[in-house]
């Protein structure tokens, strides 16, 4: 139990005063800012998440701000998904990539505008690459981080609790969808996506001032569906497969070895796309169910079958619904098929585990 | 007191097992990786660090590893700083700027080889950058983070710990120069650099192997010195007038506005020249003495003179060997003159405050 010590650095969030009241128990670092880890501790935030409804502060999924006349020409030169069918109000999970195929970051792109991308960032400062591209280039677009902090509302309950404070209009977003509406008078974007499986939406608050007084009016709505603070859930997210930039797949790996795929299907020359053609896939993201007791899993966990090394687990904890410990690998093509027996080394000792067919939920 | 949650995402250091039997204290992340923030309290560190010798896990500075045919023209791009008188042994602060002359990263650069530069990085994935112009504009160069991890030794009994691990040959090490000396064998990149302003070196630690043994080998050869494990002290930082980005500059902020002008001199048409000079220089860092019992510095805090808000205080920490609080602050032409009074707004009221003329150590 090591606390943090925070800084300007480590940059608190517009939703940090409620946060702190809620009683966090745990940060973690996400984008240089504070993203909560536990209220309740990871296994009570896990059931109300998946009964009620939780309010997150995820604001450290940064936005870079790609806009102007030349941003549909930068997207397109990043992007390995093809975006020419965008709509107007939709939201894309794109995987990108350097000149190697090599994954640098897994964001939703948000078209804000004809000429304005919204890029909602994994933990990387991916920023960093777009400007380097566009200043190479001389591009005609301005890149830069807004203030725009993402509050996510997740769980079965979010479209009664969202329609309390922006109208009904919520329940007719699509997946991957978004709405500009109302909060105090400010039209937000509000999309139907987040970080879990249980359903939900990611208001897009693009002024500071705004935080508190929508965390506490989303509070306020609530009380009889038990809203509560929440935020990412380890369990959830391994028992759903839900990728995590860092842990589960980085530099090292591509889209394909990563199960994105089919978000590879730009006909543009991007960059990247040669390099992604060429390399074979030798290795792909399987879930697994590990045997016994688990440490965290604050490491790389090497996987081996007959004593030769066949590949790595990320992400792993018990599941009380599923009764195992789910886990994220990712696991070499000799050993990758289901029912599949290996050993995990964790820093506690071997484990025997079994590669899935498929995630849980 | 707030626990971090530790993942494979926030790294783990090779020098981490160290660090935690020595009872690390609190932590913050720094890179996407876990660095020391406390071991006996800032206090405790900071009169030991002024007497003594500190062994720091400062892995967290990571390399971007520049090679290839056009390593040098790629970093003549990048850096606002002349490199062409750059020695062969030598170790380069370098301010990294966009087109627009915003700062993107402050880091120190190595020049390994002909064809090779080790950029060590302070806490933004300038790698993205660096890449990004790579891969637009097709080099020749690998852009990669190796497996490369900093201990410092610091501290005015640096010089007598380290000839006794890697000979006397330590002694003749000029500032911000290096020399490749062997441990066990293995030979190492030793820089007298680091981040305090109590002398001491830099090893470039390049293969995790090493990273405990190493470790071992300076505690057990400095228990008469007092050797202890440290970090960087943000008391003896502020003191000192070390910056941090992030925290005391962003891109906000151009190298000029951060008093780093000296090392803008490239003859070079580098990315940046032209929207740095632009830029007309508005505010500037200073030293700050601020009165009074202060809240933790987790946040901007905003500068006010006559109400109206002149800059902002972004580190600060009662000294006691000076006897006041230190700060470092970005404040506006009208008021940056040594002996000006301000006010400095924290997260508990108000506090007096006097610009200095230079920081006090």
């Amino acid at each position: 139990m090591t606390v943090i010590t925070s800084s300007r650095r480590v940059r608190r969030t517009p939703f940090t005063p409620g946060v702190e009241a809620a009683g966090v128990t745990s940060y973690t670092v996400y984008n240089h800012m504070l993203l909560p880890a536990q209220f309740g501790g990871f296994v009570e935030d896990y059931h109300h998440l998946k009964r009620h409804v939780q309010v997150w502060d995820v604001a450290c999924e940064r936005q870079v701000s790609v806009k102007g006349p030349d941003a549909l020409r930068l997207m397109t030169l990043i992007s390995p998904r093809d975006l020419t069918k965008m709509a107007d109000d939709q939201c894309y999970y794109i995987p990108v990539v350097d000149r190697n195929g090599g994954l640098l970051n897994d964001p939703v792109a948000v078209k804000v505008a004809a000429n304005h991308y919204w890029i909602s960032i994994a933990d990387s400062d991916y920023l960093q690459y777009v400007l380097g591209v566009a200043d190479a280039l001389g591009l005609d677009v301005v890149v830069e981080e807004p203030d725009v902090s993402p509050l996510a509302v997740q769980g079965p309950k979010s479209d009664d609790l969202m329609a309390r404070v922006f109208g009904d209009a919520v329940r007719e977003i699509r997946f991957f969808r978004y709405k500009r509406l109302a909060f105090e008078g400010r039209e937000m974007i509000v999309a139907r996506s987040g970080y879990s499986k249980q359903g939900g939406f990611e208001i897009y608050v693009d002024d500071g001032d705004y935080g508190m007084p929508l965390w506490e009016a989303l509070f306020a709505a609530g009380e009889d569906l038990h809203v509560r603070a929440g935020c990412p859930n380890l369990i959830e997210r391994v028992e759903g497969g839900l990728l995590s930039y860092g842990n589960d797949m980085t530099r090292a790996n591509t889209p394909f070895e990563a199960g994105l795929g089919k978000y590879v299907n730009s006909p543009a020359d991007y960059i990247g796309k040669a390099g992604l053609t060429a390399r074979p896939v030798e290795r792909m993201i399987r879930p697994l169910a590990i045997e016994g007791d688990l440490p965290r899993c604050d490491r790389l966990w090497p996987v081996y079958a007959g004593g030769a090394r066949v590949g790595q687990v990320t992400s792993a904890k018990y599941s009380p619904d599923f009764g195992t410990n789910v886990a994220i690998g990712m696991i070499d093509q000799s050993h990758w098929d289901a029912g599949t027996k290996v050993e995990v080394e964790t820093q506690d000792g071997m484990r025997d585990a079994v590669v899935q067919a498929k995630f849980w939920i």
